[in-house]
C-alpha cells in the first residue's frame, strides 16, 4: 500500500469501508419488514428535519454561486420541499417492491443425491461515486438498504453540505430501526486523492457505481480495479427506414430528440432511409427545426436553411442538447453498420413496417435495448415496470440496460448432502 | 494512448483485438447448427493432426526441460493421444448442450402497449490470460465459439510452439465452416508488457478470464480496467459441528483435503467444534496424518505427535498441497466468524445434524457454495449438471461458483411498438 494510506486524510476513507464491510454482514441477516420498516423510518425523518437539510443545501448553493457554478447545476444541486418529498415519497413507493433476496432461482437434484439451491444475496459493499446531485445520496442509500447492503457514498464537494445532512438523517432513521448506521457512509473527504484509491478498494468494495456526466464515469472505468457498473453514456440513434409511416417517425423522432435533450435515452443522430428521405425529409428537417434543434446534416440534409454540415465528430457526439445529427442512408444494412461503429450500445430504435428490415435491426444492432416503432426514451428502469432503477448498464457484464433492484444482488448455491464424497 | 502502442511488437495485439471484434459481430449470427459443425471439424481435425501438434508440443517440453522446468509442470505442459482424445472428446460434448444465445429470458406487456423481451446475446470478444496448460487454448476458445463470441487468446511463453499449433488446427478446422477464423486469436508476443496492455484493452475486449494461480489471478484484477471474472482462489473449509455423524465427518474431511490436493475446491482449514474434538478428534487427526496429510494445528491439535503449530498466516493460507491447519472451536457462529475472516468465499462446508447450526451456516457463511454434509470438491461445473466449465467464479458480480455457459453470454431487451412515445 502506498504511504498515502497512513495519512490521517485517508484512514476516514478506509475506516468507513472497514465500517461498510462489517455493516455488510449484518445487512444481509435483516428481514424485509426490517429493511422496509427502515426506510419508512427515513422517510418519515427527512420530512421532518426538512429545515435542517434545506439550510444545509443553502450553504452549497450559496457557495456553488459564488464560485460561479452555472444555472443548470446550481439547480440540479437544489433541494426544496417538493423535491424532499419527491424523495419521501420514493422511499415509500420503495419498501412496495418485492425484496429481491433471499429468492430461489433455481432448484435441481443430481443423480448422486445432492440437492441443489440458487438463491439471491446481496452483493455486499457498493460504492457510489457521483457528481452534485444530492437525490442521489437518498436514492442510492435506499435501494442499497432494500437489497441488504451497506454503501460507501462518494459525492462532490459542491454538495458536501447537503450530503452530509441527509446522511445524518438517515442515520438518525437507522437508529432503533434494527439495521446497522455503519451500512450507510459517506466519504467527507471529496480530494481526487481519496477518490482514486476508492477505485482500487478491492478488499472492502464489491462493486463501485460512477454516477454522472461521461468524463466522471470514464475516470472510474478508466482507473478503478474495483469491478465497476459502468452507466450512462448514450449515442442512441432512431432510424426512419424505408417503410416507415411518416408522421409516426417524425412523432418518434422528435420524442427521442426533444423530450429530454440532456437524458443518455434521448436520440443523437436520426439516420433516415434515401427512398423516404426523398418524400419526408423537408417533413422531419422542418419539425426538428420548429421544435429548436440545431441540425448537422450530411451533404443531402445541408441543402436545408439553418442546417450546418456534420464532421465525422458529429457521428460520435453524445450532444445531450436541443441538437441531433441526420444522415440519409442507403439501406437498413447501412445504418446497422453506421450504429455499431458510433452508438455507445445503449437504445436504438427502428421506425419500420417491414418485417425484414426490423428482423436484422433487432438482430444485428448491438446494443442494451433495441426499438421497433417506440421512442429510445422508454429505456429506464420505471418504463420498464421495474418499480426502480439504479442507472442504465451500458456494459454487457452483470446487468445491461436499465437495472432494478436484482442489480444489486448475486446468487449462492446451497447444497443439501447426505455425506457425499461423489 | 502511449507511445508503446506505435511499436510492431503491440500492434500484433491490436490488430488481433480488432479482428476478434469484427469476428465477433459475425459470430453472434451464427446458427447452432453452425457453431455445433465448426465444433465437430475441430474435433476431427485435432484427432487429424495430432503428430503435427505432439511435435509441436516436444519443443514446448524439451525448452521447459532444459530452463530446468519441475516436473508438475512439465505434466501440465505435455500433450499426448490420451490428452488431445479428452480434447476432441470434449468438444463433441460440448455440441450437446443446450445453445444459450438466443434464449428468452422474459417476456412481458407495459400499460401502454409495448411488448418487452430479454433474450440472451453473446458477451463480444473475451480475453484469456493463462499459463502453461495447453489444454485451456482449445477449451476457452471452444467455449466461447459455442456462445457466439470470439477471444482473444494470452497463453504463456513456455507453451506457445503448443498454442500456435492448437490455433493453427482450429483456423484450419474453421475454414469452411462458415465460422470467421478471426473469433479465435493467439497473441504470440508474451512479454508481459503485451498482457499489460491486454488489461486495458476496454476498446475491444467485452471481459478477461484469467486462469491459473492466485499470482496471476490477482496481477489481473490489480491492473486490469477491462471488466474482470475473477477465478479460482479456495481458501476453503469444513467444519465438523458438535453433532457431526464422526464416520460421516472424517470422510468428508478427509476426502476434501486429500482426493485432489492442488484444485481450489480443496479444503484448506478443518474447524473441530470441541465438544465433537473431546470425542473424535484423535480420529480425524491420525486419519489426516495416515493419508499424509501435515497438520498445523492450534494448541489442542498440537498435542497430537507430529503435528506443527499453525501461525496466523497458516488460517489464510491455500496450501494446495498434502497439509492443513486444524482448529478447535467452541461454537458454530465461532467457526462461521472464522471462515467469514479468512475465507475466499469460495465453497465452505459444514457437518452436522442439527438444523439450527445448518441454518446459521448458510444464511451467514459468505460464499459461492455452501454445502450440508457433503464435500466441498462437490464445486464444479460437470459436478453441478452444467456440462461445461469456464472456471469458478470468486467474485459477487456477473456470475458465482460454477461457471457453465451462460456466463459467457449478456442479455439484450427487445422491444416491440405501435409508435408509442409515452
Amino acid at each position: 500500500m502506498s504511504e498515502l494510506l497512513e495519512t490521517v486524510q485517508t484512514s476516514d476513507l478506509i475506516t468507513k469501508a472497514q465500517g461498510a464491510k462489517a455493516a455488510a454482514g449484518v445487512m444481509a441477516q435483516m428481514s424485509t419488514a426490517q429493511k422496509d420498516g427502515a426506510l419508512k423510518r427515513i422517510s418519515e425523518q427527512l420530512l421532518k428535519e426538512q429545515d435542517f437539510i434545506l439550510e444545509e443545501n443553502r450553504k452549497d448553493i450559496e457557495a456553488g454561486k459564488q464560485a460561479g457554478m452555472n444555472e443548470s447545476l446550481v439547480d440540479r444541486l437544489k433541494l426544496d420541499e417538493s423535491r424532499l418529498g419527491d424523495m419521501a415519497s420514493a422511499l415509500l413507493q420503495l419498501t412496495e417492491l418485492q425484496d429481491p433476496i433471499g429468492e430461489k432461482l433455481e432448484e435441481w437434484e443430481r443423480p448422486n443425491g445432492l440437492k441443489m439451491e440458487k438463491i439471491r444475496v446481496p452483493l455486499g459493499v457498493i460504492g457510489m461515486i457521483y457528481e452534485a446531485r444530492p437525490n442521489v445520496t437518498v436514492d442510492a442509500s435506499s435501494l442499497c438498504l432494500k437489497t441488504g447492503n451497506a454503501v460507501v457514498l462518494r459525492g462532490s464537494s459542491t454538495a458536501i453540505h447537503s450530503n452530509k445532512a441527509l446522511v445524518q438523517v438517515i442515520h438518525n432513521a437507522l437508529e432503533g430501526s434494527g439495521l446497522p448506521k455503519e451500512a450507510v457512509q459517506l466519504v467527507e473527504d471529496t480530494s481526487r486523492e481519496t477518490a482514486a484509491q476508492m477505485f482500487k478498494l478491492n478488499d472492502y468494495l464489491d462493486v463501485l457505481i460512477p454516477r454522472g456526466g461521461a468524463k466522471l464515469i470514464q475516470t472510474v472505468v478508466a482507473n478503478a480495479t474495483v469491478p465497476v457498473l459502468e452507466t450512462g453514456a448514450g449515442n442512441c440513434h432512431v432510424f426512419i427506414d424505408e417503410s416507415a409511416d411518416p408522421a409516426m417517425a417524425i412523432r418518434i423522432a422528435l420524442n427521442a430528440k426533444v423530450q429530454r435533450p440532456s437524458v443518455c435515452n434521448s436520440c443523437e443522430t436520426v439516420l433516415v432511409h434515401a427512398a423516404w428521405a426523398e418524400q419526408h425529409l423537408d417533413e422531419l428537417v422542418l419539425a426538428l427545426q420548429e421544435n429548436g434543434v440545431q441540425i448537422h446534416g450530411d451533404k443531402t440534409v445541408q441543402q436545408w436553411n439553418g442546417v450546418v454540415p456534420a464532421t465525422e465528430e458529429d457521428w460520435g457526439t453524445e450532444y445531450l442538447a436541443l441538437e441531433a445529427a441526420v444522415k440519409v442512408v442507403g439501406s437498413v444494412e447501412e445504418a446497422i453498420d453506421h450504429i455499431n461503429s458510433y452508438g455507445t450500445q445503449h437504445s436504438e430504435a427502428i421506425v419500420s413496417e417491414d418485417a425484414d428490415s426490423i428482423g436484422k435491426f433487432f438482430n444485428r444492432v448491438d446494443a442494451a435495448a433495441v426499438y421497433h416503432n417506440a421512442s429510445t426514451r422508454f429505456t429506464d428502469g420505471f418504463e420498464f415496470g421495474f418499480g426502480a432503477e439504479i442507472g442504465i448498464s451500458t456494459q454487457k457484464l452483470h446487468a445491461r440496460g436499465p437495472m432494478g433492484l436484482p442489480a444489486l444482488t448475486s446468487t449462492k448455491y446451497l447444497v443439501h448432502g447426505t455425506g457425499q464424497t461423489k
